[in-house]
Order: C-alpha cells, then structure tokens, then sequence
C-alpha cells in the first residue's frame, strides 16, 4: 500500500500558493442572506447552499476550511448532513478541511471517532482535539492519520478568557498546563514530513506577543491552527508572530468573512449568496494581505 | 413560566428507586445479535431496534441510561438518526438519558451546542463537557440547562491509564488539576435544588479507594457520573466509595451488559434481541445488587 502525502504537507503547501487564511465555515442559518434563506426548504439546505457559494468565491484564496461542527448539530439531523455535503464539496474541489470538533476520549471510543471523521459521511482531513483526559485519548487518532494521511489540531493554549482558569494554571515545574499539552505534542512529532512539521499540530490563539512568541520559539516543530482572527478581537500583527518563517500555521476567520455581506450597503432584502460570497472573498483577500504585510 | 424540576432531582430519585446502574448504550454494530443485524436495512435502524429491546428490558432496573455519540457518528448520518430516535425512546419511556458528548468549545460554540442537545433532534437530558477550554465554555450550558431542567457532568478525573499526563498534573497550591476543575464546579453548586446536590456534576472513574473516599469528601455537592465497571476493570467497592450516603451518583456499565450475550451458551447465530436483552437485564440485576451490598 502505498502511504498518502501527510495532510500537513499539502496545507503546508497549500499556504506557500495561498497565503494562511483559513475559511471558517461556521454558518448559522441566520448568517445566509434571507432571501436566499426563504427560497430554501430547509435551514440545513439553506446553509449548504451558502457554504458552496463561499467556497466557490474563495478557493483560491483560501489555503483551507474549517467547518465548527456545533452549528451543524444546532439544526440537527438536516444540520449535518449539510456539514457532511459541505466536507465533501471542499474535498471534490481538492481543497483542504478542518473539522472543528473538539473530540477527546478514551481510547476505544477515540478509535470510533477516528473512523467516524477520517472515513464515512464525515471524512475530512483535520480535526481538533482536546487533550484533557490525556495522550491515550490522542494516540489512536495518531495511528489512524498515519495511514490514512491525515491530520489533527490539538488544543494547547486558546485565547477565550476562560483559558486561565485551566489551561493556564501554573504545574510544579514551574510551565503552565499548556506546555505540558504542547511537551507532549512535540514528542509526538518525530515523524518525517516533507514540510518538517509534525502530523499533529495545535491550537494557540492570537494571544499578547510577548507570549506568543516564546510559544513559537518553544514548539517549533508543531504547525498551529490560529483561531482568534477578525470577529474574536485577534490582528495581523498578532497571528505572525505565532508564523515561523512565514508558513507555521494557519489563522482562522469566520464571523468576519462569511457574514461580511451584513456590513454592505445594499438592502439586506436584495443580497444573494452570489453578492454575499463577493463579500466574503473581499474580506478574505483583505485578511490574507494584512498577515502578509505583517510578515515583511 | 413554570421552572422544570431539575434533571439532577429527577435522577437522584430515580436512584432512590431503583439503584444506581446507567446502562450504557455504547451499541457498536458488531454487538448486536447477527441474526438481527442481518435482518436489519442498515447497521443504523439494527442498533436502533436492539437498543429499543435493551431499554425495554431494564427499565425498572436502571436509573438512567448513557448514550456515547462516538458509536453512532462512526455509522454516520444513518447512526445519527439511530442516536437521535434512541434518546426519544428513553424520553418517551420517561427515563433519563445522558448524552456522552464532551463537548467543550468558547461561549458563542457552547451557546449553539446547548441548543442542539437541549432541544430539537438531540434533546437529551445531560450531556457531559469537558473543561479545558475554562468555565467560559460551561457556563452558557448552565443557562440553558436551569431554564430547561436539564442536567451536565464535567470530565474531572477519570480513570484512563492517560489521565495522569494532564488531569493528575501538581498545581502550585499542591493540588491537581482536576481538583481545580472540581473546585470551580463547587462554586456553581450553589442553586437550590431538592436533593442538594449541584445541577451540573461531575465525571470521577472508579479509582483507588483512597483517592476516591477523598474525593467524595472534598466535594460533596457535586453528583458522581462513575464510568469504568465492568468491562473498564471497576468493581462495586471502588464504586460505593464514591456514593455518599449510599446516593450521590449513578455508575455506568455499557459493554458488560449490552454484550453480555456473547458469553452465553446458545449458539451465537440462534440469539435475538429478546434473549441479548434478558442477558443484559441479568447483567444489570446483577451489577445493581452488588453495589446495593457494596454499600451496606
């Protein structure tokens, strides 16, 4: 059997061509122009709709998607199988996708989940994971990846306030309960990949530089999903400092991109996904240029 | 607008008759009695129909049942709609459901998970989340949870070999982690309820029964989801370790009894749901009266 190009790979290459803005798809049935949501036989139909247009729109400014799988469960059984026809478009168009879907668990149930987002209605090519419960909630996604040339995002270091309550609290050898999490991944990340980086990256958000850096500086090795950007108060300047020479990770907007429709000038009664995903394409291309800028 | 009884008094009730067992319906397809599952259109409506004779059969035995997620996303839209139509069985029975999903994401993702597990195709009656993201991330759980009767157990210290990488790390004040999250999880115990215990509580492995005894002391206001008997290695005095006053959680077992036909004599191609489920209903009595004397 032959081993497929590691995911990190083709989105490493992915943000060498495009630049390192990653679309977020988090499409609430209240973000779809109204007119297009009325048409619609369904919200989970309405949203589908959208997303299409917005891919379409941004493909080649995006270096990939990230699809937040809550807003999909939001409208149930038709929200996800929007979410899986969603996944399906992206990856037709040879795009890349992150499925935001925050999994941790033990491990026979890990192996379950493994086959329910890398295979099936709901394969994609990353997912995020949470770290809480420990790496034997992580290693059977890893060897799942391995041969099915996939990737995962693990959370080490958010930027949502809550973050110090846990994930900040200060261990007896004097690092944080995210450096732990992010010790662990770089263990991890011995596997050889043309880019360099692990399999497995994390997820740091756009956080004070001074921070931000000495992350960079510390994990060098471990590509990072950079949420944060645009709606959640994260800037430009922010997110390079968390990309090592240009290109060690991806920063995500969603709110910012897909409902940027709802700042235009035209009456909301006369927008269609086709102007809205205009909208968006701007807002993304503006992104991609402000984090380039920052990068010189 | 009446305000619901809390889906914690309605538990701790349901403890009260019938014993402490969650039967949990981790139904992979491969459990169900081939016989049945050939029979079956697909693995979904299979899973479906056994778990229908699973609930049937336990009723009076179990004080609530859990539904782990992976097992269905793994089936893919087809398992989804199986775990959608099996947590309207359990409601319609008027038994307690709790929905294993772990979620954990910032307040804006928490608000639309809420709305997906608290109403709609998922409703549910808990759900369990996991902490490391912070408090930001439950607490828009808890809003909706108290408008609509609903319950949450947070992950704290579980029982997986893993859980010593990051639950189990030393924190400056000479606790441990999860004790940080159990600590938080007291401070929001404090609404009124009728059995006294917290709307939202927490998930504590079958572990040592010293650090289990101290647990339970440290925190009594928190009601005790305990994962881990049988098939995970738990026995009935790890257990009653963990149940205050001989009701302060409820203990699941899933594997042990959904397959505990597979141990029987028959011939594994002549089994039903009929005759799997009154394997499951013995391994359930059974599992009952030994934690019943466990606690004597």
């Amino acid at each position: 059997m032959v081993t497929p190009v590691p995911a990190v790979d083709l989105l490493f290459e992915a943000v060498a061509q495009k630049g390192h803005v990653c679309v977020g798809l988090d499409t609430a049935a209240e973000y779809v122009p109204p007119a297009e949501r009325e048409k619609a036989r369904n919200d989970g139909e309405a949203v589908l709709s959208y997303n299409k247009a917005l891919i379409d729109a941004t493909l080649d400014i995006a270096a990939c998607y990230k699809v937040q799988i809550a807003y999909y469960e939001e409208m149930g059984i038709a929200g996800l199988t929007a979410y899986s026809q969603t996944l399906k478009y992206i990856r037709g168009k040879k795009s890349l996708v992150i499925s935001d879907i925050k999994r941790g668990d033990i491990a026979d149930t890990a192996k379950r989940y493994a086959k329910a987002h890398f295979s099936g209605d709901f394969e994609t090519d990353f997912v995020t994971l949470n770290p809480y419960m420990g790496m034997d909630s992580i290693m059977p996604w890893l060897s799942e990846a391995e041969t099915g040339g996939k990737g995962a995002f693990i959370l080490m270091r958010t930027s949502n306030p809550g973050m110090k309550d846990f994930e900040y609290l200060e261990i007896n050898n004097g690092k944080r309960v995210y450096n732990a999490v992010g010790d662990k991944l770089s263990n991890l990340a011995t596997k050889r990949t043309k880019c360099g980086y692990g399999l497995f990256g994390a997820v740091i958000g756009c956080t004070e530089r001074e921070e931000a850096a000495k992350i960079r500086k510390e994990y060098p090795d471990l590509f990072f999903l950079i949420p944060g950007y645009g709606a959640q108060g994260g800037g430009a300047q922010d997110a390079a400092v968390l990309l090592k020479d240009g290109n060690g990770g991806v920063v995500n907007a969603s709110r910012s991109v897909i409902t940027a429709w709802q700042k235009g000038k035209e009456d909301e009664k006369t927008v269609n996904n086709a102007l809205a995903s205009e909208y968006a394409r701007h807002a993304a291309e503006k992104m991609r240029d402000e984090i380039k800028e920052a990068l010189k």
